[in-house]
């Protein structure tokens, strides 16, 4: 991902209003950063792919929260060569049908299968690649922010604390926008607009919540307002950061949550993309 | 409550023995930080007011901990005007009666009761708004020491973090004592005196128990030797923080925590006060 | 363990290719850390020691997790003098037998006693005493890099934040291994090598993995994959750090976790070394 990442930005950012400085490679392990102009405020989208690992005697451990209904295929590689599976078992503990012993360790993920009509996309990491899609529409237009891709949001974290401490010490923000997708619940509906999310597991600050739902009313964008008690986003790690920042997740809503199948309405990826463009010019 | 505070120390700082440097606005959220002489200890009470948030469907989703007993009073505002309501359900989920539906994302907090007679106070959120009566009281007579008030421990924290970052950028300190409220249980009991905890589900550096209790012994302040295994405060966040800080929890106890009918006794209030002046004298 | 740790360094730095750099006392709490030449890489071993705290009623609390089977012999001393006892009960509470009251607060450990024959220790707290002997033997050896034995590790965190944060400000690394122990399970095995941990509830970066795993096969020393969905270690709070520092976990087998009857091969004890000597060559 971060390597197509690169190449994607290297290649387009010549068309772009504002051409970013790019920072990647080690110091960074797999993020990437681009800053444009002169930042307020930092999105960020992750980069992650759920899946498993393989243990031992045909097991998997997921990486994320992945959906491991038996029948689901699996893609991978080891030293041996590729691997194409299935889970065949997935109660207490989730195992593989794969014909041979799969080396300790090696990761596999969904068989990717990216359906569109004219409503609806439907395809496995929708969450986040449509959050990292975003990203890539707002570069086009932005003058002045952060767009960040961070690792490891949807397994224990740890990728934007170095990541924050880079910016901080580089182009400090006060704002960060977290460009992720959310669910389908009682309240949060397909095609009626990008949701900003009023709280999660974590709360995000009254008075930021306050100018972000002005502002989308101002921008006449579709929009709806979520609230729950559970989940997550990278925006838990900018708030337990030692900068005072305020953060919200901003996002399309999909169903069938970390499945092959996640779902997610055109339509509320316009809005979210128009969202954003609005935001960033306006915060 | 931040800007209650801010105008209670405009106010009075007049009259206290040492006038301290005040921190607050938008770089600092809504935290107040108070600096007095050449700090040696930091002081911490949070601000937090917990209560739910209106969700979907007449749904509330807590903020902290809150008791959430069919038949309690809740009060808050929208942008349709003032409500007042009751919880009507409380199993798997819980639910308000308000007769119109609330505006996604409004906080609910207990209605306020307060009593007081000879011997106890009884009110919703004594915890911690005696934790905040405790630092304005001792900011009456101390020369040297931060005074800090806090936001998000109820939930999930995040703000001590960067309040911590600011201090040791600016008097650094090795010694922090979280001013909060405890719990009754077999082995703490009210009018017992102000309860120094041994642990909860953090366990703090014996070597700074050891003095704490050498040092309230001194004092001739009646106090109580807590030991838990559960529960938690801002000394979490000051024994994650990347600076190495000794922590304390010292505070009252109360009975029938996280409600509208929180009791604590006011000789244990009287005491807290009163160690908490010995500690930052001698500490 | 961090003055006896102390004095052992003191005395023995003579003998070592080396002589490390020393940092301790209060500014490190309990800590200890030795520099080595010009350190591209940190190992940690932590210097914790599980057990109990004293509660009231005959109560026990636990530190970090350990097996508190009825009949267990548990050692500490109070202001009353030395205590000797056995956990009576631990269903839902674990309480001991002593005949009087343990002051509240006072901390419990197990009997030690130590078993060795030509395969095999036997004892309580081999994690993490091994890994300290670990440390301490490649010290004999190592021209450059960190060895730091923390605190903590088995019971909340929160010394590794303050270390690394001194760590990068005085000689910066981008690499550390974690010197512990691990868990003997149906993939990993006694007599077969020192154990790479390729995941616990953490992952590490599958890059930093791939290059110690191919060092480890050069290396000639016997070792085992692992991969777990639960656990954790120092790992986590170098991953969670605001460094971009790629870390492993290395370390022998036990059986018995947790235990006064830790079990350990020799063997992988002997492997444990011999790696590290390799790793910190190499890395």
């Amino acid at each position: 991902m971060t390597e197509f990442l690169i190449q994607y930005v290297e290649k387009r950012k010549k068309s772009w209003k504002v051409k970013p400085e790019m920072f990647f490679g080690e110091k960074f392990h797999d993020c990437l950063l681009l800053k444009f102009g002169k930042p307020r405020t930092a999105v960020f989208a992750h980069l992650d792919t759920i899946g498993f690992t393989a243990r031992y005697e045909d097991q998997l451990v997921p990486i994320g929260g992945p959906e491991a209904d038996v029948g689901t295929s699996l893609v991978g590689n080891d030293r041996l060569g590729p691997i194409f599976c299935k889970i065949k078992e997935s109660e207490e503990v989730i195992r593989h049908d794969f014909p041979r012993a799969i080396e300790r360790g090696t990761r596999l993920s969904f068989e990717q299968n990216i359906r569109i009509d004219g409503e609806f996309i439907k395809a496995a990491y929708l969450d986040n690649r449509l959050g990292i899609y975003n990203c890539l529409k707002i570069c086009e237009e932005i003058t002045d922010g952060w767009i960040v891709f961070s690792t490891y949001e949807e397994h224990g974290g740890g990728s934007m604390p170095f990541l924050l401490n880079f910016i901080q010490a580089t182009a400090p923000i006060s704002q960060a926008l977290i460009s992720d997708i959310t669910w389908i619940t009682e309240g949060i509906c397909h095609h009626q607009g990008v949701v900003i999310s009023l709280r999660d597991k974590m709360i995000p600050r009254k008075k930021f919540l306050d100018r972000i739902v002005a502002l989308a009313e101002q921008s006449g964008v579709r929009f709806q307002l979520e609230v729950e008690g559970i989940g997550g986003s990278d925006g838990r790690e900018v708030q337990h950061s030692p900068y005072a920042i305020d953060w919200c997740f901003i996002g399309a809503a999909e169903d069938n949550v970390h499945s092959p199948n996640e779902i997610v309405s055109l339509a509320d990826i316009d809005a979210m993309v128009a969202l954003y463009l609005y935001l960033m010019a306006h915060l």
